[in-house]
């Protein structure tokens, strides 16, 4: 099982100006805490409650039709384009990334076991998409146009250009099955489209949102196709929910992890570093930052009243970033919190060989060790030196990288994102935020209804608000 | 040539509390900036002035030799894999996802025109590692393995694994063709390996520190290897060197974007969000999240005082990114400033289908444009909406991404960093905040001499300092 370890932002581990009295915390959270808790999963039926993401772990009939139809184009494929973008494109490619073998596009099709190759189009840069297209056959591509309104620029622009690519180059009857719709059951303009045009399509569920929707098709689907194991994931959450769902303080890591970082965030540290020590997990930390910035960094409070909240995610990877971002880490200003992402083995080991550089003392302490008892080294080093500075740090270990942790991993980290916005007094599940500049583009492309923005969109005036 | 806009910093713009009084502040600087700039040049041949990057955009020499290895084994290698972390990796990773085909890896050998495929190594992961040596054939595989003192233990271990391969699977006197040192001239342990091996080496020069590296061989022989023009770099460095060597502030663009963070750094935005609006520049990120971090993350002045300063750098990718943290970056805290980069033209375009959804009114704005303009159009959009949200923010304009800027931006961004050091008042070019981890890995990997560390880098005893 996953777990968390927070001794490391204790006032006995790094003095009582950086961290916290955890006894006396945790005395004085225990009820709202408590609250909270029973709160969150009590609303997990509740209609625009927003947390129906809690139940993704427990939906076998949603597993099961994933994997039938994995299995029925299992072959037909050699390629898969994932056309999302922010919580359409984040969960999936960290979770490919994550359990897939780290080269895959450039395995044979023979060791991918004829399973597809993947790209994610979540950018409408035409400098990644027009060579995409160039190298792909009609024949054997399979798009995954992702958006639960169906009205996402940059989802839909590029799903028009593949669509048309498409009818360019198959029968006209061949086209539909090279596409899969995952929209909105009923809403949206997608799903008529889809409807219509007889797509195989899978739901974005009601009230689930794009960053708390990796474990329904967004991120599943991509992952089935690639031959993951779904059974096994979910079996990951419903095996830490029992944890997760618990109302007590101190048996609960999620709520464990959101009152630390909430309250050294009210303490004066605005910034929470996320350090997986893994190649493997590296992309976790793009999905970490999402879910974290865009729940918890809000203008208004639940009141309404003005209140500019929320911290800075920001993403590392150990042992990479040691030579990079460790020095300000270690010396700079005392406003961070870290996260490291700890793996108890890796899936494959390598010995450093003993008799390379036996003539060379100062490398000789590398000579015939496990190459993971270096990287689990430098893991320790690094939080020790951070502590040592007085950086308070959090370590989340998973004994693997396999689907069922990984899954844990997010998991626990989507519960304690919700539990964080309870306690910063916020709407964890809207984004008000980037409805301003939507109507700049609209505005900028020509839309209608849009033409007295063009102005302040170019910049060319500046209004603060319209 | 690249360009600096820097009106959206001004409290005209953003408001007083959150911007800049440009005409006076700029008088204020003018002379320290002149005096500065002018140190900083003149430091460009001081031994030990670490200063000495500042003449590699001028080495033609350096070029000819890169030149004429490539040229030399051209055809010989299907992959190169480079060995290197940190400074000895990013520039050079930064350069190649720019500058080649996004899917470089997966073309054929005609299409990569006989050059080779690329992979870095820059983790001591065996998950990435071990899986890696099975997919290379050693009889085309070409190591460039880079540490300017042979001591980094990351990429001596990988290295070390990399030779014994070799050995294993070739012929004895075909193991050293198959092998590129980067490393320090005379100095180190890695030089009289090189040398006694017969390896074709190349030079880390004298004063030249790790993340301002990228314009010598670390960077550019992987460069030259891909067939990207090093001419065309260093003639970009030359045509924009002329302009940041100015000591007048009104003409210096380095000058001006250091000033303005550093000011705004001082008033309260610790936060440096860097967003390339080009998913090829994605990874000039975390080249520049490096030079910013390290360079200005300090414990100490230059006097030795204790001020624990520096600005946090945050890594964005446009448009992905204004579907994860542009929500927090326009609600949250007025803790940031923001250095978009912009791209004039894409090398490619495409024209979104004009009938694809033609009955479905949200869509039909984007009908019969060019993506190029969606691009554009959600750039500006996202600037003017943080501007309106009072948030500052800087563009650095590329006419293309081509050799020749991209080379001007990174230059930019180490002189400007150079710059920034002076104003902050710390040394630019040193990192002593990773020296106590290193030591406690020495301890926990058995190294003679340190095992009075072990208790402490295991987190069992927690003495501050040792």
């Amino acid at each position: 099982m996953i777990e968390l370890n927070y001794r490391n932002v204790s006032a006995e581990k790094v003095g009582r100006e950086n961290g916290l009295e955890l006894d006396a915390v945790f005395g004085e959270y225990r009820e709202k805490i408590s609250e909270i808790v029973t709160r969150i999963y009590a609303e997990k039926d509740r209609d625009g409650g927003w947390k129906r993401w809690l139940n993704l772990g427990y939906d076998k009939a949603l597993a099961d039709s994933l994997n039938q139809y994995a299995h029925s184009v299992k072959g037909q494929f050699s390629d898969m384009v994932v056309l999302g973008i922010g919580g359409s494109s984040l969960g999936g490619y960290a979770l490919l990334r994550a359990l897939l073998h780290p080269y895959w596009n450039q395995l044979s099709d023979e060791k991918r076991n004829g399973l597809p190759r993947f790209y994610f189009v979540e950018n409408v840069d035409t400098d990644q998409i027009a060579p995409l297209f160039e190298m792909l056959d009609p024949q054997r591509t399979l798009f995954v146009v992702i958006s639960k309104s169906g009205t996402t620029a940059e989802t839909m622009s590029a799903f028009m250009i593949a669509k048309e690519w498409l009818e360019k180059n198959l029968d006209a009857a061949e086209v539909k099955k090279h596409i899969v719709a995952i929209t909105d059951a009923k809403k949206g303009v997608l799903r008529p489209v889809a409807d219509r045009e007889g797509y195989q399509t899978f739901e974005v569920p009601d009230d689930v949102g794009g960053r708390f929707s990796v474990f329904c098709a967004v991120g599943l689907l991509p992952a089935a196709l690639c031959g993951i194991s779904v059974a096994e994931m979910q079996q990951g959450i419903q095996d830490l929910d029992k944890a997760l769902q618990n109302p007590d303080l101190s048996k609960n890591p999620a709520a464990q992890g959101a009152l630390i970082q909430y309250l050294l965030y009210e303490r004066g540290k605005p910034i929470s570093v996320f350090m997986p020590y893994s190649y493997r997990l590296a992309s976790v930390s793009d999905w970490y930052v999402q879910l974290w910035a865009e729940s918890l960094g809000k203008k208004h409070d639940l009141n309404g009243d003005v209140i500019h909240v929320g911290p800075t995610p920001v993403r590392a990877v150990g042992v990479t970033d040691q030579h990079s971002q460790v020095q300000l880490f270690n010396e700079g200003p005392h406003d961070k919190v870290f996260t490291f992402v700890a793996v108890g083995k890796p899936e494959r080991d390598l010995t450093i060989p003993a008799n390379q550089f036996s003539e060379v003392e100062d490398l000789n302490y590398l000579n015939g060790k496990p190459m993971s008892q270096l990287m689990n080294a430098e893991f320790e080093s690094t939080r020790a030196s951070l502590t040592s500075n007085q950086r308070p740090n959090l370590t989340i270990t998973l004994p693997q990288v396999d689907a069922y942790h990984f899954a844990q991993l997010l998991y626990l980290l989507e519960v304690q994102t919700a539990i964080a916005g309870e306690l910063f007094g916020i709407d964890p599940f809207d984004q008000p935020g980037v409805e301003l500049a939507k109507k700049y583009t609209y505005a900028l492309m020509g839309r209608k209804g849009y033409e007295e923005l063009i102005p302040v969109a170019r910049g060319e005036k500046s209004e603060a608000r319209v």
